[in-house]
């Protein structure tokens, strides 16, 4: 199946639709008292050609595996891509007028999952470049994996429309030289050139040479007059034809192009063009004064278009319907993939690790990702530039290891150390559909990555955030690469889990819970250094980690008047510190808190049944600072962990030096009255 | 003042400077067991053409503000910075021996402040080039601010050596857009360009064209083979010549050049050579098998070398000396600025605001820095595409608004869209000296720049992050631009203190706060929307914000029966709901927060004379997370927040939809019988 290209329409209709889609968009604004007229007005042209001629989507389903993706990586023009998604029959014009109101299906940015037709959560810039760049890769991806040499059910193109914000962001440097690099040859990108930002003109700031920059990317470079709907069709051709490199398309644009006073300026951007500009620019565009006016051959043109798609889909749907009859299980594959199923008895692969193993949960939970790997194909991710220190490299399966420039068959992608072009790949391909995608890297590496994590949060992804060196017990590198703060700063973002196991086995179901969990993100931290692993005949079972904390160990007749609390690798210290106090007579519990987040979420009666409030003298014990755990520790308890940066040495110096041996705890716990 | 060239040292000894450092810094590694040897073998040639010919520094007194500056950007090569410090005399051969021991002064990275003429915390990739990026555009400023036409006191170079993961990450890009675009000549970037990255060859997964990327972003762009030292010193020439253009040299260096079995290759990249390569590689490069070998012609030039240096500094001295005659005032204001002192009586420039102004704390807080910035003129920074929406141009004091390309005299930055790089740029001014430098973007945008705010706070400095737009209160523009986290994110990072004022005056003493702060940054939370200004006649004084908590408003009699907790915005709320308590008979006391991290730091006296534990009816309101309050909350507490992302729409819908009203705290308190 090749795209579906619709022969051209008539000049004077597209002129109409253009004016169509930016006088919605800035009526909406208008209405709404508050939003970004500026790119709708600018973009209308491109966003006319490529929806009359290009775009192939199902105007039934949303959610159709081999739609075209279409990513507003400026995503503060949401009034050009939902006055889109009007003529697409997603939205109601009603809709339009309920712009950025509260619960509506139009809010202010682009929500995936709140407004049908949105492929992506955009807004923050970059970001959208960064992800249309992961499905890319996921079209690809999973072409190989599932395309036959007769049935080609997945190919399609994603388009992006990016601005100059966007470009000055280094996640699009990030991103575009791994698209030029991988030679994503069904990726392209409008670049709104406009030349206004929102301190000025661009030329304050950014005078480089943007097209050269992408020619040096390798990257397929065309420029063109994006108000000219012939330049733009044209240029869509030539990108979609060149299949081996991405292709950036730059259009000169006049940002609120029809306002005649505020037309190329920067006032036009971010605000509305106020009642009497608005009136202006109908007049000036031979235009009603009607508000959300859509003249009657738009909208019987519309009808036209959404048949032309529905056929499409229907062709398509014939020919996977012969693919599912020629290669059932890979059709039933595919589909269970794009679905987010996992497997029937994923679950077996669950790896056990026995009480003589020492090593760290990096390593071992490389043993986990490639346990479940092996069973679950999606399972595709990669690190940047660290895997052989993150331990992520899967090797299981019947896939290659590797992805490469046009061998887009494998398990592994080598990011690069663009972290934050990482985070949102990620994202994209988890948003593409087919895919649990993972990222890794060292944890305090998180910070060049947080506002990707956020978005795949906010979209409610299920990715999972491998980060390892998780605390101070780095060691020699020092302060940069030792995490202090970043366990509260992970467990902050809302909807992420963040699993912190203490050995291979709370390891194992921390990915377990990551791969089960439908609706959201899971970072794991995972140690550098080795510890040991459990002896569960002695302990609690490790799968008592999916209620994010439980009891390890307590006295036999309970009633213990000490409370040990401690996640990863400080569970063994807390285990240790309690055979002494144990000698010495007295009566400890100790608490394995793999998860802090999940825990609270728990009943309360769970939660007070591990932690009850009878006992005063509690101890939480973690390698990182006590914000989040002020509440479990109480008035009367002690926290061991970190109030500082670290500094470089030994892991055991460290210890020494920052309290974290079993003499320095039971020290804190003397100077407490414990 | 020119820079001085020192005269091409014999091509034998030059070549034993190059292996000393080579081995220095492989031995370092190998006693540490632990450390990066590849990048100081293959830079060992370019640090001493560096070293032997161009580099002003003062051997005695690493501060001196004309000197050149040295950033270490691939900080993880460490060793061969120390080594270049051992030979300019501010380390001992002991300290390379004591490589990544904990206290020593050569920790795993450079750190800023535990190593004498170490000029940057370095690590992070990219951070050390955007860094230079902002010392280079400070020694501009402080020159065209302080220089006149008979006395440059102020012209030096930045060199940066940077790697391929420093150009691989975003931050370069926007870094070096930024350098292009201001025509930063005095920039001087060596890029190692040894094509090894962790997972391998880079052409894994970077294969663009390095070089013509820089051209377009206007760079002047030289290509040689690294380990030519006539080569790298006609660069380097050719590099300080180019005025209007920061320059890129990109040298082709073989990491871990000399290893006969693991050069140019990852293997040598980030750990120990072992002790037979080692040897081996002293053999290969006929150098003795003593560890730490410096030979006695290399220690004899170290200190020819070091006697240069002191005549070059002797030098500027008296033209310095010169120069203070000639222009008292100049002089002094010059060495009050880099010395971090403020001008005498600056805190009579503390605005007042009176008790019918109602207006947004970003907007009051462009006020405030406007009547600092009158009488403080090294504060200069800027924001990222966001200026007239943070409200943070300065207006005010004898220079001109707006630094541009050629004409860097004025108070403010045209960061564009990068706020990363705008981190770690203003980080850079810091560095430099001679500068109080500020930040501005959204708060929901720290998350771009989170990796250069640790650093700044890691290195202590004294940096000032402007984020308005504080909380959901952004309204229309929904989650993606509404921090809900962001406040814990920012008070999680050591070092950091934040202030979130509550009106015009609070804001006035945070930035004093901030301007005094001389050991480490301060973030300030702004308010998007419009709030009213305390009667201070009615309540505590605004001056009280510098406590970080205090009592705002209490019962005459005092004992009052619940506790009411707020910062920014919500103290006003917490103000009204108090009024309506109070008619309904019941007691209050409010305590206003503007700095939860600077109240943690009060004596415990204070505190609990703030929030008595005899106080059980507590109530926390902040449009933010819980975490974090927890430990003041207590037990029997409410916290009237946020526990999730927010959503698109008007404020005061908000508002009601989060219980962030009158009637909602109500409410919530009589859930909790209070």
């Amino acid at each position: 199946m090749t795209a579906q290209v619709a022969p051209a329409i008539d000049s004077a209709l597209a002129g109409k639709i253009a004016n169509t889609l930016r006088f919605l968009s800035a009526d909406g604004v208008q209405k709404a008292n508050s939003g970004h007229p500026g790119l709708p007005m600018g973009c209308a042209d491109i966003a006319t050609v490529l929806l009359t001629r290009f775009l192939n989507i199902d105007p039934e389903d949303d959610k159709w595996m081999n739609r075209d993706r279409f990513v507003l990586s400026a995503g503060h023009g949401s009034m050009l891509l939902y006055s889109m998604l009007y003529m697409q029959g997603f939205l109601t014009l009603e809709d339009l007028q309920n712009f950025r109101q509260h619960s509506s299906r139009t809010p202010g940015h682009p929500e995936y999952g709140d407004t049908p037709g949105v492929d992506m959560t955009a807004g923050p810039l970059g970001a959208g470049f960064a992800a249309a760049t992961g499905m890319a890769l996921g079209e690809r991806i999973l072409g190989e994996m599932y395309n036959t040499p007769k049935y080609e059910v997945v190919e399609h193109f994603t388009y992006v429309l990016m601005s100059d914000g966007c470009n000055m962001e280094g996640i699009s440097q990030e991103a575009a030289s791994f698209a030029g690099h991988l030679k994503l040859g069904r990726l392209i990108a409008f670049y709104d050139d406009n030349e206004i930002s929102i301190e000025g003109a661009t030329d304050l700031t950014f005078t480089e040479d943007v097209n050269a920059r992408y020619e040096s990317l390798g990257w397929h470079v065309q420029d063109i007059d994006g108000h000219d709907h012939e330049a733009i069709a044209e240029a869509i051709t030539a990108a979609q034809k060149e299949r081996t490199r991405p292709s950036l398309i730059v259009c000169h644009t006049t940002i609120g192009k029809g306002a005649p006073n505020l037309a190329g300026s920067a006032e036009s951007h971010g605000a509305p063009l106020g009642e009497e500009e608005l009136l202006a620019a109908k007049k000036n565009l031979g235009w009603p004064e009607e508000m959300f006016h859509v003249p009657a051959e738009v909208a019987a043109y519309c009808e036209t278009r959404r048949e032309q798609w529905k056929e499409g889909r229907a062709k398509w749907n014939s020919e996977f319907a012969a693919y599912e009859k020629a290669h059932k299980t890979l059709a039933k594959d595919l589909v269970r993939a794009v679905n987010g199923e996992l497997p029937k008895q994923w679950k077996h692969a669950l790896p056990e690790f026995d009480a003589d193993v020492t090593d760290a949960t990096r390593s071992l939970g490389g043993k986990v990702m490639n346990a479940f790997g092996e069973v679950i194909p999606e399972l595709v991710g990669g690190s940047a530039d660290l895997a052989p220190s993150t331990k992520t490299i899967i090797t299981t399966g019947k896939y290659p290891d590797f992805i490469e420039p046009e061998m887009y068959l494998g398990r592994n992608i080598h990011f690069g150390v663009r972290e934050h072009a990482m985070g949102n790949i990620v994202n994209g391909l988890a948003l593409h559909g087919g895919f649990i995608p993972f990222g890794s890297t060292f944890m305090v590496f998180h910070d060049y990555m947080r506002a990707a994590v956020r978005l795949s949060a906010i979209m409610k992804l299920r990715t999972v955030w491998v980060y390892t060196h998780d605390s101070i017990f780095v060691g020699e590198d020092g302060p940069t690469h030792q995490p202090v703060e970043h366990l509260a700063a992970l467990r902050s973002i809302p909807r992420l889990d963040v699993f912190r196991p203490c050995d291979g086995n709370e390891t194992a179901y921390a990915w377990q819970f990551a791969l089960a969990k439908a609706d959201g993100p899971t970072a794991l931290a995972l140690s550098r250094q080795k510890l040991p692993t459990l002896d569960r005949s002695k302990y609690a079972p490790a799968k008592d980690a999916l209620k994010g904390a439980y009891i390890l160990d307590d006295e036999e007749e309970g009633g213990a008047e000490i409370l040990l609390i401690a996640s990863g690798s400080e569970v063994h210290l807390a285990v240790a510190v309690t055979e002494v106090l144990r000698e010495a007579g007295r009566t400890v519990r100790v608490v394995s808190v793999p998860s802090l987040d999940v825990f609270k979420r728990q009943s309360e009666g769970y939660r007070k049944r591990v932690l009850p409030k009878r006992i005063k003298r509690r101890a939480v014990i973690e390698a990182g600072i006590v914000q989040g755990w002020e509440g479990i520790i109480g008035d009367n308890g002690v926290f061991v962990g970190m109030d500082d940066f670290g500094h470089s040495g030994p892991c055991q110096t460290l210890a020494e030096q920052y309290g974290f041996t079993v003499e320095g705890v039971i020290d804190r716990l003397a100077e407490a009255d414990f």
